[in-house]
Formats: C-alpha cells, sequence, structure tokens
C-alpha cells in the first residue's frame, strides 16, 4: 500500500498510510470461493447485465481491483481479470480473505449485518479475518421482517419490533435505515401515531410480510431507532437500480433531521454521491448530522480524489468520517481503504502544495476523518 | 490538432488524436456565409443578446473558436473575433467547411435532420465534407408535425404517423426525442391508449398543428420509435432557454427506462450537462441506457475536462459516447472533436500520472468511448 | 496578499493582484470587540453549536482565517486559533478593521444593511476603514418589516411600503430579497393582486408583524422592487439552516426571471452554492440574469478554486461578479478578497498553463468579473 506522490509531503502521506481506520459502516467478506460470474456480479450495484461484448471490470471498480488487489494476491498491476480471477481461485476464499483484509489497515470496523448476512463473515470473523475489533450495526427493517416471519398480529407488531431491537442491539453500536431504498427519503418526518403504526402492520401482515416498504412502518421503525439513542445510519445517494436517486438526496431528510435534534442521536449520511455537497450543507448546518462518502470511492476508482475533495468543502471537520460499504469480496473492503488513503493523501497534499494548509493540519484532519470522529461518534474508546 | 500535454504519455496522446470518431449526434454545417450577427447567434445557446458592452466570442465557447479553429484558417491562436470574422468572410463557407471538417477526424457521423435541417448540410453533403460516411438520425416529433401540417384528421394521426415514420427511418439508424424541451421530461411513462392519442390529436390538429408539446403526443412519439427498434436519443440538460433545466434531469426517465428495458431498445441521454453524474447512475443501473456529455464539451471550453472527468464515473464504460451536437458553423463540428480529444487524454492521461491506470486500459477507453460504443449500439459494422 | 503560484503566469498574477475590487454585495465589519463565542459564531453560517471535542476553527474558514488573517495582524501564517484570539484582542476592532479592511484592496462596496445592521458599521464607516467608496443596498424584506414595526393598517400597507422603499432607496445602489429565507423560491412567479397583498398584509400585521414570510408579500415587494428598476440581488444557495437548501435552487426563479424580462431589471443571483452550474445555465440563457459565488468562497477555503472554476464554464463572461457577502469580522470581508483573487489566478492561471487561453484574456476576465461588470450593472462611473 506504498503510496508514491510528487506533490505529497512524505510525512503527510505516511501518516495517512499508517492510520488504524474505523470503518464505520461495511458489511461481512464472503467465506466461500466464488466463480466469475458470482464476482462479477459482486463488483456492480445494478443487478442487470453490461453489454455483452464487455464485462464489470470495464468501470473503475473493476480497474481499481486489477490495479490495487493484484498485487496483494501476488500478481502484476494492470493484469487481465481472467490472470486475476485464477489466482483468486487457486488462493483460496480464506487466503484471499487473509491477504485483502489484513492489508486493510483498519482499527476498528462496524459490520451491518441486515443484508444477506447469512452468507458473509459477521462481526467476529471479519474481526479475526481484519485482526481488529469490530461490532455490529443493526438494520432497522431487517429487524421488523424477522418479527413478521415468526407470525405476529398487527396489533401486537409495534410491542414485538420494540422487544426484538432491544434484543438484537444489546451489543451493538449503531442502527441503520434504508429508507432510501423502501419508499425514498421522502417521506413525512413526524412520527406516526399508535393507530397509524397498526393499521399499517395490520396491511403488512395481511400480505404475508416480506420486504416492508410502507412509509407508516419506516417512519415507525426510525422513530423507535431514535427512542433507543444508538448512531442512526441512513443510506443516501448512489446504490442498486431498485433505488430512485432523486429521493435519495440527503436534503430530503432536512425535517427529520430538525425533529430529531432534541434527541441527541448522530445521524450518520452514508455515501452520498453525487449529493456529497448537500451532505455538507446539512453537517454544517445541524449539530446531529454526520456523513462519509463510502460507497461513491469504491465505484469512482481514479476518481475518487475527485468525491473526497467535495465532501471537504462547507463540513466541520468533525463531522466526516470513513466507511467501505463493502459487501462480499474483501477487494471491496482493502479498497475502501486504500482509494480512501490515495484520495485523502491527494487533497490534503494538494492543499498544502497550494500553500493553504499546513503539514500538521492536513495530518490532523486526516486523523479525525478516518479515525477519531468515529470512535468519538460511536463511543469506541 | 498536436497536442502537447507533459503529464500525458506520448502513446496515449497521439492514439487519441488519430481515433476515427463516431459523432454518434450531430446536425448539418451551415452551407452558406455568415453574416457576424449570424456567427454570433450560433454561438450561443441562447436566443437573446448578451449586455451591449460585450460579444458572444466572450464566453469558453468563444475563446475555444479562437484558440483551436483560427489556426485551422491559417491565423494565430487568441486572435481577435474581427480578424477571425474577416479571414472567415475571405475564405467563403465551403473553403471554412472543408477546412473545419475536414480536420475534425470522423471516422462516422449521425446526423439529426430535424431542427432546421433545410439551411443545413444533409447527410450526404456531410459526409462528403467530412471524408465519412454519414447516416441520419430522425427527429420523432419533426415527422409528426409533418404530417399534421400536410393535413390530417385527428382518428387517422396514429395511423398516418406510423407510416410517415416507417418511411423516413427506411435508412435511418437511429430516433431522436426533444420531449425535454416539450413538456419536460416528468411525464407520465406509460404508452398512452389509442383513445388518448386520438383525443390530444384532435386538440391539437384543431389548433392548426404546429410545434408539438402536448405530453400525451410525446409519449405516444416515443413509445412507436420504441416498437420500431432503433435506438433513441434523448435531449437531456443544458440547451436553449426554451428548456426548463430542472425538468430536462435524466433521472426524470427512471420509469420510461424501466418500462421500456425489456424492448431492448438503447436509450441514449444526450448532453446531460450539469446532470452528467445523474446519467452516470442511470448507465450503471439499466443495461438499455448510454450517454454522452456532446453539447457541454463545447459550451465549456477549456472546463470541458471537468465534465468527461465527471462522466468517467460511475458509468461502465461501454456504455459512454462521443457526440459533438454540432448544429450551423462548422467551428462547433471541429471543436466538438478537438475538446473531447484534449480532454480525454487530460483525464485518461492523469489517471495514468497518478499510478491508477495502465497506459494500456487507457487507450483501450478512448477508443470504446470514441469509436467502439457508438459502432456496437447503432450496428456500423 | 502576494501570491507565489509555480503555474500561474507572473503577470498574470500580478494583474489580479492588483484589481481594485467591486465588491457588489457585503455587510458591514462590527466595530465592537469580539469574545471567543462571538468570534466564533461568526464563522458559521449555522446557529447551532459544533461537537464539544472541536471548534469552528477546524473547517475550511477556520484554516483559511489562520493562514491568511494571521500574517496581516502580524503572525505566522498556521497559528493556533488562542494566539489568534489573542493578537485579535490586544489589537482591538478599529486596529484589526483597519489593517484587515485595508488590504482587502477594493475599489468599491455595495453594503447591504437589512441585517442587524445596527450592530455593524454601515456604508460611510466602511468606506473610511475600506479606502473606497461604499454604497447601499436594500434588503425589501426588512423595509416592510419597518412599517409594520411602526403600526400600519392592512390596506394601507401598499402604500406605505412603495413611500417607505423610496425613501429609502434615495442614494441606494440596489436592492436585495431573502425569498429563498422566507418562503423558498419556488413561489408563484406573478405579481400578486392588490387585494391578495391586502388580505396577506391583513393576516401578517394582524399577526403583529415581524418576519415577513407570506409567499404572496414576498412576491409584492419583488414586484415593487422591479418597478423602481434598480438592480435586484436574490440570495440563492448556501445560507443558514434556517434556509431549506432544496428550494434555494436558483433554477425555481426561472418564472421570474422570464416574467422579470421586460422590465430590463438585472437581477444577480448571490453564492449559488452548490448550484453554481445552474446559475451559469441561468445566466447564458436570460440577458437580465447576473451572478455570484460570493458566500461559498470564504466557507470552501482551499476548495474554493472548484467553485470558481464551475463557475466559469457557460456563463457569459459579462455575467459573473464578484462578492464577499462578508457579516461581522473583518476577516470575512479580507478573506473574500484574498480567497478570490487565488482561485481567479490559479483557474485562469490553469486556462494558460493548458493552452487553451492568452494570458491577455485571462487578465481581461479576470478585470471584467472583479471590476467592470460590477461598474457597468450597478452604474458605478
Amino acid at each position: 500500500m506504498t503510496m508514491e506522490f510528487d506533490l505529497v509531503p512524505a510525512g503527510l502521506a505516511r501518516a495517512i498510510e499508517e492510520l488504524p481506520l474505523v470503518d464505520h459502516h461495511t458489511h461481512g467478506a464472503v467465506a466461500r470461493d466464488l466463480s466469475r460470474t458470482a464476482f462479477e456480479e459482486m463488483i456492480s450495484e445494478s443487478d442487470r447485465p453490461v453489454p455483452g461484448w464487455t464485462t464489470p471490470f470495464d468501470s473503475q471498480l473493476g480497474f481499481a481491483v486489477l490495479r490495487h488487489c493484484a498485487p496483494v494476491l501476488g500478481l502484476d498491476p494492470f493484469c487481465a481479470p481472467e490472470e486475476y480471477l485464477a489466482r483468486r481461485a487457486r488462493l483460496g476464499a480464506d487466503e484471499v480473505n487473509r491477504l485483502l483484509l489484513g492489508a486493510a489497515g483498519l482499527g476498528h470496523l462496524l459490520v451491518e449485518t441486515g443484508y444477506r448476512g447469512e452468507e458473509l463473515l459477521g462481526p467476529s470473523g471479519m474481526a479475526q479475518a481484519c485482526g481488529a475489533p469490530a461490532d455490529e450495526v443493526v438494520r432497522l427493517e431487517s429487524v421488523a421482517e424477522q418479527v413478521a416471519a415468526t407470525g405476529c398480529a398487527a396489533g401486537a407488531f409495534a410491542g414485538r419490533f420494540a422487544e426484538a431491537l432491544g434484543e438484537r442491539t444489546r451489543t451493538a453500536r449503531g442502527l441503520k435505515s434504508v429508507a432510501a431504498y423502501r419508499c425514498g427519503l421522502d417521506f413525512d418526518p413526524a412520527p406516526p401515531s399508535r393507530t397509524e403504526v397498526a393499521e399499517a402492520a395490520g396491511r403488512w401482515l395481511d400480505g404475508g410480510g416480506g420486504r416492508l416498504s410502507d412509509p407508516v412502518l419506516v417512519r415507525h421503525l426510525i422513530w423507535e431507532g431514535l427512542e433507543l439513542g444508538l448512531p442512526l445510519q441512513f443510506h443516501a445517494g448512489f446504490g442498486d437500480p431498485d433505488l430512485d436517486l432523486r429521493r435519495a438526496d440527503p436534503l430530503l431528510l432536512r425535517g427529520l433531521i430538525e425533529l430529531a435534534e432534541p434527541t441527541g442521536v448522530p445521524l450518520l449520511l452514508l455515501h452520498c454521491y453525487p449529493y456529497q455537497r448537500h451532505a455538507g450543507f446539512l453537517a454544517q448546518a445541524y449539530p446531529n448530522v454526520f456523513f462519509d462518502v463510502g460507497l461513491g470511492v469504491n465505484y469512482t476508482g481514479a476518481r475518487s480524489a475527485a468525491l473526497v475533495a467535495e465532501s471537504l468543502e462547507v463540513v466541520p471537520f468533525a463531522k466526516l468520517l470513513y466507511s467501505s460499504d463493502a459487501w462480499g469480496p474483501a477487494e471491496l473492503h482493502h479498497l475502501g481503504s486504500v482509494l480512501w488513503r490515495r484520495a485523502m493523501a491527494r487533497v490534503l497534499g494538494g492543499f498544502v502544495a497550494d500553500g493553504e494548509w499546513s503539514v500538521a493540519q492536513a495530518v490532523r484532519v486526516a486523523t479525525m476523518v478516518g479515525v477519531e470522529n468515529a470512535r468519538r461518534v460511536y463511543g469506541l474508546g
């Protein structure tokens, strides 16, 4: 992971390289071997195919895998996809995970387990593979869907959900809402009444439960989460085609942010691409708002410095965090770390080269964003 | 058109310079001599005047004309507008077109003929002037307006339009919709019923036809186009004041994209400025979406590398194309090519200089975006 | 304020450094000494606290104060906030203002007096401190609120307001609307009827007057302003949490811009962050639209060149202006000037280094944007 940038002061580059990053929103790595098809599906946010004359490797993320992960597996950078996949298969999933996760330089992980978590390493598996403590972030909608799956009367839903959430979060460090996917962020921000919740639960459970997308229930889950007091993460911006990007603009959360301000619960806006400037405005305006550019860093590869730069405009430096939002191949956990470090070195090194910041300021901000801010928000000690 | 960039590897710069670009969305060049006023009106998207103390040359596009076209006409770069226009007048339109179009380095042109096409060179004239094959792209709304102009009963409109479209597209390579101008992209995406179409046609024809802007008819044209199966272009983003830029955001096409997905018809989002990141998201999410940053490249001149860079973030590299959207002065056809090549050399050269891409990868992506992707989408062989 | 940039031609850097800037939208500097808390509140747009483990100095604006203002007060750049505030306190407000305002290099100021103007230096105080003429810009809503405060019957409001506005603007150079804060820019653009105005005034005055936010009255003020014929400024984009950023997008003003076009009154969109590209589109499309990136330059500090660059894309160069939007500490007036000059030198110097612009073109555009355009729009002679 050694970086060589002509314009970046050596002390800054080294300090950033050595940061024990807190990845405040990630998922598990897959523990099983992956076919070419399976691997390629996991380096795209789309569930649809690319044109037949190309492969998912023909993208910024694909190029970044070949550039930065190939050397970790003992290959030349920029090798062919076939060569990369053959080496990956020969080494086997355990060794690939050990190499890529071990070289990510993580100090702490917060692992969100709510999306197909049974196919992936859980927090303890990730802790072992990364050599760093890992705690859990619980997805609100998954808890509710599990309650529905066990059979539940409409009138009992609210109580059963509260109980299940209390149980599931006994050792968790945070909560997550995927309202952006389920109903869009333009929902009515006020907490729904007991009657509204019971009615909506009735409609949902009568329909057999399953994917929870009723805005009344989505809001109820959020307000139950706020009650609990754990930091609450929101998916915002870029994601899979399931999402209407227009309705994933974090500015749509303004009403909820203002209503939730008295609770003192930190709200963490995840990813936000291409709305990172909107997120910066919110983080500047409201004391309870924090954000990251997680997923977008991996997906923009050689362009990720542009996102990181845009995230460092109006935000107070204590309000920005690091995440990878990796899910599945350990390449994504590794790249999140490598690309973020390279982007921060370029952007902050540029401020220094321009005569605008001192090296000491740059090191301090990198440490805040990569490590300290998350430790404070989540109370990681 | 020789480029000299300190940071761009010579092999990459040369490869990009020599690409036989496919301009997948352009219009004809004017064949007649132009007065100063006429020329200046054609280097602005606005139909309104600039302040009296300035001229349309005081813009990125104006500066780019003086920088890149003046040498082609035998003048120093950065000459005065008066000098440029005098030389242009002395050479005459034919010679100006021969020089500027001949030096654009085009391999194939798709010429959209639906906007004041009678004032411009048609596909065969453009082919001759550019020394490259040229095919036609047919504007849906123009075909419908021609049907109305010949006299047509409301009940016969749908049939007459289908017939005319079939006739007009016998040798065409693509279709174009200007829904963004006519009713905004936030139209109901579903195909309208026969009754709705007949009623809307009645209202329109009773009013004397003319400019077609009824959303029901605009949608009908789009669905007739999808039926036909030719690649379908949509104006999106930047254009003239006729357009509400908020309603030209390509994200508004999400509903139509999903409904049209089963047809397999490629949808090509044109220009998209300043929404190029939104277009990249759509191209990543949906197999039937492609896009370019055409018109914006000319209009942002010295800043066009920024647009090109933003277009290369989350898009699969097989989903991005080149276009000039030139209309009128051959300067626009020439600049589209020159500015795109310079921007690609700077952006991809930057990825190489940063150690993120190999030269071979950069050459391959430039070739895909400039030539191959369009050849495949339009079946140009 | 000497700038040293390797890539910027010396002649361009010097020309930009020596421009007698017209700050076409600023406020007064505070004349009294400021406590640490008071100072820190004034270098944030938020009225809420930052996390307890940090201070408002941990931001781009805070870093810019330490980098660029500390040397003006005789300290090393990048000193500690405590050291800076101690020196500031020792020098006293008068001397601090003399040093920072005197070194801003201003040629003319337009001072908006409508927000807590009584706590600040007025136009004549600013003229003296800056050594340059200063004229007033009158905030429409403040005039209306003063009319209400003196007691006014609903039916008399329109007349009383017109009278007060005429009185207050006898020597003013411009008007300002804060519709973005009061009702959002998505208001009905048409002038309200006399009856509507009287009814809305009745509701407002019956409620005791105070903060005017009724959209009917906000529109009435705007149309009265247009009638008067003075250039009319609109806050757009970035501001304090009072504002819904989604409803501060300048594209929302399209309807008003078109209705106001026949009046010939220049409309000046202020700040616009992060919507500077939207503002550029409007300035390109409509002859009556001008804009700046004022407030955003200070708040993005080391990143301000990115904003300036984005503002120079499709705008005709005669349509862009300079402002600081400084309010309170003289640091903001000083930084507005220093950061804008550095940003322009970097951006235009980059165009020259790229071989896209000549030095003469760059000097000319910097002079237009920094000085000439405002002189012409406001008739400053």
